[in-house]
């Protein structure tokens, strides 16, 4: 559902070669009886699939799993229908990622008519819940700045490296994040390109994601400052984050609490003292690239993640997800190596 | 050999994760000693390889295939010893694509020390002669603009579609054609961010290279005007060709002659009629998009091709040549759908 | 009136700092009642216009030259009624640059209903008719892609150094050439950024311009082929012409023909022989940038001109026009200088 | 001097079209001999000058006021005889900003030669000092980094409207900074666009030329955490400063007191209520944009300022500080709009 925007055909994309999942059906509300290589022009020649309408019902008579990946409250309408129907969901969307339906109702601003469902959501950050992931019925494929916060800084609040208040996380992401539908003069191509701006300071929707897993990383609430900049790239977010370091830790003795944490998970990439996360080097890959840096001066720790927001903030994760709810290894089908330069 | 050029890297990358095909070995002048993943930092997590020095004879002993990524005039030096170790060699560089060692020394400037070599070379687009990359020991993966310009215009040559005089071939790439050991002042990010230039107009070393293809295909001697532009994007080549149909052939005689010619390969896509190639719809990927366009008034044809200069034009059909002298599948390990956005 | 779009607001913005004319009146018709620093944000603090409605007889009873930057089919509404009042007009959209009211139906679409005054109107590229824009109660400012192709080659079809027929333009463009008011999905920034792409092969509604143009310097009628690029850059257009020499003219020779046509006129500049435009080097600015290059062996000389579609291409040409309107220096109040980088 | 790089050529550029003052003068050390519009393109037929060899008596003997636009440790060579022979520098390098030859030394790594000069140089950001760069001597034009964000702090600390301890400065630079000669592979176009890193945390030359203009701010010794990154775009600085709010001071308290500072003077635009800055609005002109936001959930307020690195952050600024030295109004010859789209 939603197979034509960036995050669902991108998931589209990688289960047309996956090596045992298969895309039995898409459907989309723009491009409903078109072919999807015709909708996404980019994908001609790899597909026979027709966009159907959205009809959740209709999905899960198809589908052991159906993926979806609509616009806001989309997903709290599709989903029951399906899981009623005793098949899986998997959820792009934000709204089975806050435990709260209230506080899914005041940053979104809309109602929740499946506020239980918020609660048997499995989060999917995958590193971080494997088993729950596994189990779940529905699966809440986290937002993209969320993943590249939380991957930066759970180990680190569990293991109490980093003090929980004061937070400053500062995140620039490419543009694809707005989504494919999203074509107003915001993001009008001359607009935009070759310029950089903050947006929606101190009420982006993603903050209380973020809150929920630092929160259960510290074991008590944790409350943020979140900055999202729009960069003029297409893919790719750099989270910077600025924490006081507690117990006295350093950077190396962070970064190694990393290393240790993120052990055997191939998709995280604690990187080498020194070494500087850059988003080109995740490009269309499921990596999370990660480094702790000390400003010894001010004593601050600084924390580096860079993803990409459509691979790792998106549909690789998303399949990471898939494949942990069918119990494969979760790199199946997904790209080992990222598209550089 | 040349394993962190982009090329070459590129190949690695694909291997890394092929299904048949084994990286064994990685050599590189500029990185001797460093592992494969610090000299290319996104590789880092994917291999443990480290970079050998350039020696042919030590890569023939430990691969059955050495591939070549080499700056001009290395792959003539290392070719030799290889296949006289009995092992094959596949070459990105332009030691050995043209027939001619003479027509090589003029437009590469250097004198070529294997000329007997050029001519058992199986010229290395896979869609116009399968067999003899098969068979061959020394296959000479082609040039980016050649690709793109050879795919577009081979068919319609050979089935007497256009005239083969006075062919104006007009091709726009990315930066990265330009390799990564180049960086001085003109591939600086601001000195040609936001601006479009032509260059090397009339005596660019892929002009005989095209031409020797599309003399084949025309049966005599064919002689094109080709300026490549550079366009400020990583990655893309779209070729802009206009000629002048022969025997009356309309733009969809011409999209149809295509359509057959390249009947069963899936990795060229001629579009539906009126369609537009892009670059960015086969980025990351070995796809060629063609598609023919009349300009009734002026009495032209205008064809109009898009690859990934990296992709189709250097590491994915690298390997793509790679699975037919292995006897593979021709598409083995090579991404299915491009990366998009 | 249109005041708002690119180009509109490109003349508003010279004129605020122009030495002699003064910016008296701005109209909009998306942004009515708001200022003009709202509306464009980057004039924040430079003007306290408020954009008024898109009201002919208004703007003709408050200044001497009305300035229409509307869409399509605007300006043969507007400009009766300013003419009428005795006031003089600049165009900046298509409505008035053909001859031929049929010529413009067939391309453009739509009926004109003053075709008497296309009639009237001079064509203004300054450099070719200084005098007649100078006279003239009507002009027409070019557009932008035959603003790059005509001064390239006027000259040289009326010294007779080239062969009117087989002319092919490729011209490649920067989005901003769109117009502000176009976001749809084709100009979404993920969609297009880091893609290049041909578009209105042979049916671009500029080809009748340019035909119109390059017929009066050859004396007779002219067709060429004129084949539009998009590149993800905001500003710029190269064109790259094919052409075959007449009477054995040499590079040189031409270069040097334009180089004695423009003598005296500060805002072509004929490069030294080998330099190459770039569109870089004239952003911001009035410059077209030209030279010539031999194709020697395939029998062609290749012109390319540099502009900044949105200065030269508009709006800086659209201030060298008002100051010849107004018996003013062509240069006063034009950046002397591109922005680099 | 150094007149070839993006600081000293966009100075020459303005010098080249300014009523008052007149470029007499030019010194590179790279393109002796060559003509300034050779060396640097875009200038072609703007002006006759050839760049002279990088001597400083040479210069002084020419020239009232020096420009110095040389690398790291050229003006603490030049500045001595220039002044001793009774002319005035301004210098844009890094060389006089501390006040600290300690300092400098520190934070640049080489001996400083001239300490006495760094007490004598008037600091240039000319809202802040305008008299004392009247009356100078020696004008050091600030740094770009330090510009955006001293201009947007400087009136919150002075006016005890934000607490100076735990300040973070988040800024995203174009690549332009990096200067004209630094060409190597971080940043080729290839590696860098579409790409996205932090670099030099807590380590950056800039940050102890911000904390010497904060701690005059605050009356006592500031340190900040800054971090600076690399944003694929050409021109154009982003800062975003987290700091606490001092005696419960709300975010539009903290615009009003910098509305009331700036007041009269052009070049500062502090933006309406909720409106974002951008770089893109500031792209080619000497305006800072500046605007307040509270987090109030984290107790955060959050400014962010916008300039153009090579406009406000170097050129543009350097002749505001000009004009100033020689009694002139601050804005003569500085452009009054920005370049946009």
């Amino acid at each position: 559902m939603g197979a034509t925007g960036y995050g669902g055909a991108g998931v589209a994309s990688i289960l047309l070669a996956h090596p045992v999942a298969h895309l039995v059906h898409v459907a989309s509300d723009t491009y409903v009886g078109q072919p999807l290589g015709e909708a996404c022009p980019w994908l001609r020649g790899t597909t026979d699939l027709v966009c159907a309408p959205q009809d959740a019902e209709a999905a899960a008579a198809l589908a052991d799993i159906v993926v979806l990946a609509g616009s806001k409250g989309k997903a709290m309408e599709w989903a029951p229908p399906i899981l009623e129907a005793g098949k899986r969901v998997l959820d792009l969307s934000g709204d089975f990622r806050l435990k709260s339906a209230h506080l899914y109702e005041e940053w979104y601003g809309i109602p929740h008519t499946a506020p239980f469902l918020c609660l048997e959501a499995a989060y999917g950050i995958p590193e971080l819940a494997s088993e729950s992931i596994a189990r779940a019925r529905l699966v809440a494929n986290p937002g993209c700045y969320p993943t590249g916060a939380i991957l930066a800084l759970f180990p680190l609040l569990q293991g109490g490296l980093i003090e929980p208040d004061g937070l400053v996380i500062d995140a620039k992401s490419g543009v694809s994040g707005a989504g494919r539908g999203s074509h107003g003069l915001s993001y009008h191509f001359p607009e935009l390109n070759e310029s950089v701006t903050a947006y929606k300071i101190g009420v982006h929707q993603h903050t209380p994601e973020i809150e929920q897993a630092l929160s259960a990383a510290a074991g008590h609430e944790v409350t943020v400052t979140f900055v999202p900049h729009l960069i003029p790239v297409t893919r790719g977010i750099l989270t910077t984050v600025y924490a006081r370091p507690a117990n006295s830790a350093s950077a190396s003795e962070c970064a190694e609490a990393l290393r240790a944490y993120y052990a055997g998970r191939r998709f995280v990439r604690v990187l080498a003292h020194g070494a500087m996360p850059t988003t080109k080097a995740t490009c269309g890959s499921n990596y999370c690239d990660i480094n702790t840096f000390e400003d010894a001066r001010a004593g601050r720790l600084v924390v580096v993640s860079a993803i990409d927001n459509l691979g790792r903030g998106a549909a690789t994760q998303a399949v990471q997800n898939l494949n942990l709810m069918l119990g494969l290894d979760e790199g199946l089908g997904i790209p080992v190596t990222p598209v550089f330069p």
